[in-house]
């Protein structure tokens, strides 16, 4: 086991994005059940993210999702964060909540329909010079619902297309991240369905092109640990979309599904030397609070990365490569379970302690009053959503 | 191979139910796609219906969802249906689309939320009463999404007393039909996952209650056609709710994702002689139309059902079953393929022209001028949607 | 949370069963690899699992397999297996590794084939009167690879009339227990693939028929312990298997894939006070250890049980109920999460104390010389295998 | 429609290729049944592949399987193909059925049997000289059963450098195939478990190396013909394994299951133009024929994936690009159903009367007394089988 001061030297490193989109109302097509206090805009967003912050000392910046947090002035909107105490993180281009968009956008059979989803990426380009954004996070909800509704090879060449016009605009510091999902919210294909051809266009156009994993995006019985390490073994892990799920892309809170799984990740992170904030891999929320109240859900979702991270951090490396390489199954699994098994959550009430925070800070949240304060002030205006 | 009459004949008689809520609009957690012509109330759901029915000759009735299909006459709605040709099928209460809902329907840890649902399942019945419907529908979106937020066994519980008052609430020539669905919209555990706890239930319950198969609610790999056998064989299979999928609850058109399992479903039936009217097993169609015009991909749909029993029609049962009982396995299973890769559209045509309706019901429809006509007419006020 | 007495008094009472074939050899379609010190007849399998016993003071009893546990005296095994501290448990008979069950054995089209299965069940009851064992484990591997094969109807009706000739035959105090299973040997249909279809004939059949759940013969996404729970409400689950799986029918460690899948069954067991021994409820391991060596896997196995018992143990069901019955989502997640993160293996050392074993039972078994002892002896005759 | 004198023509000049292991026995780790009649050598294997060739006229090569295929004069079988009608296709290691590969074989952790397999996959490569094959087709059975077992990463590394060795022995008409696996044998890990993992070795090594599809190694809800699609796109497609499945590698016969997938596959094989012999794209067979007759499973599955790209050689190209290019969803997807309604028998028993051979490939192997010749010859010896 390593000591714990170096655990907790790399768990005060480490750094978790929380999503702006989280902290509005969320559902399913069956239903979108509003709940108090949600925030009617992005500056209220911003608010919430840096209570995650300032309770968990951990997640110092917030992505923007654009249109949703669409406002007159970015400039301004970054000075707010600042002045909250963390700042804007990676730009979330919409490209599917549009009437336009209904049979694709960048891959759509018509080019106006492509054009105008360019200019919106293009335009986020915008944004992050102005907030000083260096990720472009992209995910295409395009794809098909019936065998030959439109032709599989001409999405890719038009996928291919805008995503090279897009990355030629990209900052000397900007990446784009291309993120992967199985379906939905199409059923027969997806323009990018798998990690693979994430990575088959971003080797295509250059190192910063990288491949964004959401936890949540694959299909069952797949090893996420695996493409993980592979992609890393190739230079292309941009990045993660945290979050758990048990069927499909249920966007349940990350470690609540299968704290495992996030530890096994975890273990090829900490593996890799990845955890460190300038490894260049993103360490993002997304999730969907559709029951649960979306404050402390987010502060619970930090604390289960930090559990899973910790874990992979107490794990006996000299000990598990003698095993590995000795060929004795049974004793290297038993390392790695080892670090599993263990309750790391004094370690890190300590750690929280020596940062200044509270050990709890689901309890310190309760505590605070901020819950009741967010109900009573925002009333009136719009409550942010998926806009469904 | 059966003589053509005789298939001609068991086709003939056959009926599809369409549902009111597919005329609507619909779409994924992501976006509603509003399409040109959907209809503003029951009235023209039911028109639209009876529009497939006077192409196909094979879809006479129309299944209601409530509250989204409440009017104030119920016999008035099933008069005007009856002027149009066809009549009300199945009632389809709703229990989860209001905040009360959030945790659950039936199975809510509040005794008063229970209350609310089973008399809206209640107020179902007398409309059934009032529309001379046969057949309940129910479907609970409960369940959880996090391991411990209810207790599995207490839902349970809640449960069975629900659909015990309910079913004691039946007239002597009703019964109830209970859905299951593996995941959707919750995503930890549903209180009705699967047909074994439907089956259980519906056994605890006596013989006015049945199972009812969505052929799009299952664990991935579940052999469907296979659990029809078994339901059939136990006398608990009320009847479908029939739609297509590749991956989840995707409600595609049914036939479009998977032909030959819809055969393999079809030949089942046609064995078990469960095609006919009278075998109490119910032939409806479940499905969105989220990017295809709605009257034609029904249209089509119910041609694919037609065109998967027409194939099972044709199976030579004979010879399957002196190959079945030889244990010849290629030649078996040739008898089967045989009357799969036959192509049944003329046969269907045949059909068509005898019954007096055009051969080819999609091409009719795009002739007729209906959906022009749906479109000029359907402007101003609010479209049928699912309403998340 | 409970007291830790409580906790160990509980854990104490606990019995997990081994099964004698995995002690053998075992591997894939492609390749059995042979390890050294594997036994060759029943006796050595016995001693083996009053090894495992002996260490752990909580595998009491080893299930045959019949035929590759035949001995000429089962009493004087029954007798060998009492000296050696432990008892004979289930009986699971194997029809499926002779030529005639190539098509099926209780199910296969040709009656003789069906009654010379039928017959070998009847025999294995003869064994359990001779060794007093009193759960017949049935585990059918029939099915078919192709639509058409078979009359999946037909092969239900012969199912059935087996089920009830071996029913009738149990003593007093014999159960059978119908284990399912959704694929392999077969792929296209298994006679009994999941739990409606297992539940359904034991409804059929009586009390003295429940369902055998493995804990890998699921479909991807299935929600074991919702399944659980239900069984036990309708009285009708007789026991377990326990492995682990990440893609199908995988058979390894239990608790080594999802170690938190195996903490949510153990929370629904303890919910309904059955881990008592006189519950009814079996609890037995089916594994195969390809990899790595039979004897401290299946150590390792019990422990894993223990340990995700022991925190189901844990959990504070008041503090659980309350926040449950008030909609509390993240409070009652994280009432059951509490315990899950707890490291329970100090109260498990704790309680091995107690019963005179040693804290480290895997640790003990190295130390103990046994293993290079079986290696030494047991060279010559024919390893016991799965004889594929 | 296409007119049918080029369907015809393009059918004529596909190529299938059986593999030499289909004609031996097979089976799953719980039983091998054996057939009579079964090669007992590959020159008997060849025999057969011949008759199969001789009766479809579309099966001229037999890939060989090293070492069940060894012999001592290769060359001398090569002649003995010839002579028979057919050649040799493509050479496939076997590095999984040695005691040595227990823990992997390229990916081992030892350097020893990692030497001993690369070793044995340049053998291959002097048999691809000897019998002027021009394919290696690498499988690796390499992988894990628990997290931690050995590195992920480190087998990576192994896996690179073994591919980089056999890449250079290459002679400049020889490509590798390196084809990935989901799972099995192995269960927590797989070394190359899909495209993705494939694609990006093959990325690095150059033009030699490409990706093999077997379909039936992907996981539940893969959509595989967009995966093909990219993979031309990208010029890595290098062949198929063909097969089908309902769950895992169930190692069907292809289009058994899914015959509407196997259309899907042929449809964009047909839009990329490769289906010609000189695409680069080698159609290949990887079956198990456990219950059935081997032969005409073969005959069978050669007929099945003509059937599929004769229906997709009658999809209306310009329709189809016509109603895509419109977003109409329906008419689109109406066009390529349209091909896939049609029965193509007439068309193919047209084609094989041309070809000069029987327009029903089956019937005239049962009239050829073929079967019943090599059960009587070929009794003694040993059966091929899988060798487990």
């Amino acid at each position: 086991m390593k000591d714990h001061a170096a655990v907790k030297a790399a768990l005060r490193a480490m750094r978790i994005e929380t999503p702006s989109w989280a902290y509005g109302n969320s559902g399913t097509r069956f239903k979108v059940y509003a709940q108090a206090g949600v925030p009617r805009d992005a500056y209220e967003k911003v608010a919430d993210a840096a209570m995650v912050h300032r309770l968990t000392a951990a997640a110092p910046s917030v992505a923007l999702h654009i249109p949703w947090d669409r406002v007159d002035d970015y400039a301004d909107l970054a000075r707010f964060a600042a002045d909250q105490g963390i700042r804007i993180g990676a730009i979330n281009p919409n490209v599917f909540q549009e009437n336009d968009y209904k049979l694709g956008s960048v891959c759509h059979p018509d080019p106006g329909v492509r054009r105008k989803a360019v200019d919106h990426l293009l335009e986020c380009v915008d944004i992050m010079d102005a907030t000083g954004s260096q990720v472009l996070s992209l995910w295409f909800a395009d794809g098909t619902n019936y065998a030959g509704q439109d032709s599989i090879a001409a999405r890719q060449d038009r996928l291919a297309d805008a995503l090279r016009e897009v990355y030629d605009r990209l900052g000397p510091d900007q990446r784009m991240l291309v993120e992967y999902k199985l379906f939905e919210p199409h059923f027969y294909s997806m323009d990018v369905p798998d990690w693979g051809t994430s990575y088959a266009h971003c080797v295509a156009l250059g190192d910063k092109a990288q491949v964004l994993v959401d936890t949540g995006h694959h299909a069952p019985g797949t090893n996420i640990e695996f493409l993980v390490t592979v992609l890393l073994r190739f230079g292309k892990l941009g990045g993660f979309h945290f979050n758990s799920r048990n069927y499909a892309d249920d966007d349940l809170m990350v470690g609540a599904a299968d704290p495992f799984q996030l530890f096994r990740i975890a273990h090829e992170l900490v593996r890799a030397d990845a955890i460190r904030p300038d490894s260049g891999v993103e360490y993002m929320l997304d999730q969907c609070h559709n029951l649960e109240a979306k404050v402390p859900a987010l502060i619970r979702s930090v604390l289960n990365v930090q559990e899973a991270v910790a874990k992979a951090l107490l794990v006996d490396a000299d000990a598990l490569a003698t095993a590995q390489q000795a060929g004795d199954v049974l004793g290297a699994h038993g390392v790695l379970m080892d670090a599993f098994s263990t309750d790391v959550r004094p370690l890190l009430a300590e750690l929280r302690t020596e940062l200044g925070v509270d050990p709890d800070p689901i309890a310190a949240y309760h505590a605070s009053g901020y819950q009741q304060q967010i109900e009573t002030a925002r009333t009136g205006g719009q409550q942010a959503g998926w806009g469904a």
